[in-house]
């Protein structure tokens, strides 16, 4: 069995965007040489995602709005959490959207739909964030 | 290592629908002869989902309300991503349903509580969609 | 390859609650001797949940806010599900914060991000139920 890890750093210049890390994820299966396994993409932060879905801007509007409706950002201290933080709707969010995914690895490619892209989902940026990339095969 | 994969396809009849698939991941548990690893079971859509809960058709009904308070279909063009499509509603309640499931396989088996049941859950049907099934183990 | 697996117990007090099960699912990757790989921790009831957030008691009323606006306890009646049973939104809960988690493990341990901590969501308590962990790797 061979094991692969990485850590993929981001900074958003919002408090919230969603960037698509397919081609990272892409070249760290490169990297790896592994060709049949399971391959687990996690944000390392509480209040950041990975998912997958649409490449799309006018979805990723539909999210934003999606989010804030369920979970919103403001009034700050409509939440418990918020005492010392203002970042407790970032909480919220990612538990909707998720932390991680786990993709199949086939002939040495992520053995994806049509349509599937890898996104890395934050919803507390402005500072320097990890995902963490793990692949285990042969 | 061995590793095993398989394609399941569906066409609902209607848009939205939930049909239990785990017999025909049983199925391929069988063929695959794996006795301990970790099975993944994913849409290969982005407007479909895989998910595990009760076969009990009171809660599909309630699933069914849930999803369509979250994330209503209409009216269309409340969502962004509606220029050419119809279908932002079920990019948004695949996100809520969650696009995979991994499951222990120990002693040939899927390692299940005593309700968990697999589901493939469409939500822009009415066309062939696939499921794809990756087991790794031994 | 080698795999572990054991079951996690949990009765709680009351109907919803969350307990950091961090420590046990460390004893449970010390026990199997794995050094690389992935781990696989989910719960085998379909009223709860395994998820990765915060261990803070603020945050954790959030949630509790949070998924009684999106899924109700009562009034019972307005869930199909609730013929018999009174845990349609324990059902609906546990979809919103997930079945599973799937951790890397790397050189021993749970490759985890700074904050990272594995939590048992019950909705529908009372009474005792499980949660399997499974590790495959070498």
């Amino acid at each position: 069995m061979k094991t692969y890890r990485k850590e993929l750093w981001f900074k958003t210049e919002t408090r919230r965007a969603f960037i698509n890390i397919t081609p990272q994820i892409e070249e760290c299966l490169r990297e790896s040489g592994i060709k049949e396994g399971l391959l687990l993409c996690n944000a390392m932060h509480i209040t950041s995602s990975v998912f997958i879905n649409d490449d799309e801007p006018g979805l990723h509007r539909d999210f934003e709005c999606f989010l804030e409706k369920l979970a919103p950002e403001k009034p700050y201290d409509q939440y418990d959490h918020n005492g010392f933080e203002d970042n407790a709707d970032a909480h919220l969010k990612r538990t909707i959207m998720g932390r991680e995914v786990v993709v199949a690895i086939t002939d040495g490619k992520l053995d994806f739909g049509p349509w599937e892209q890898v996104f890395y989902g934050e919803f507390d940026g402005k500072r320097r964030k990890r995902v963490l990339v793990k692949i285990i095969g042969e």
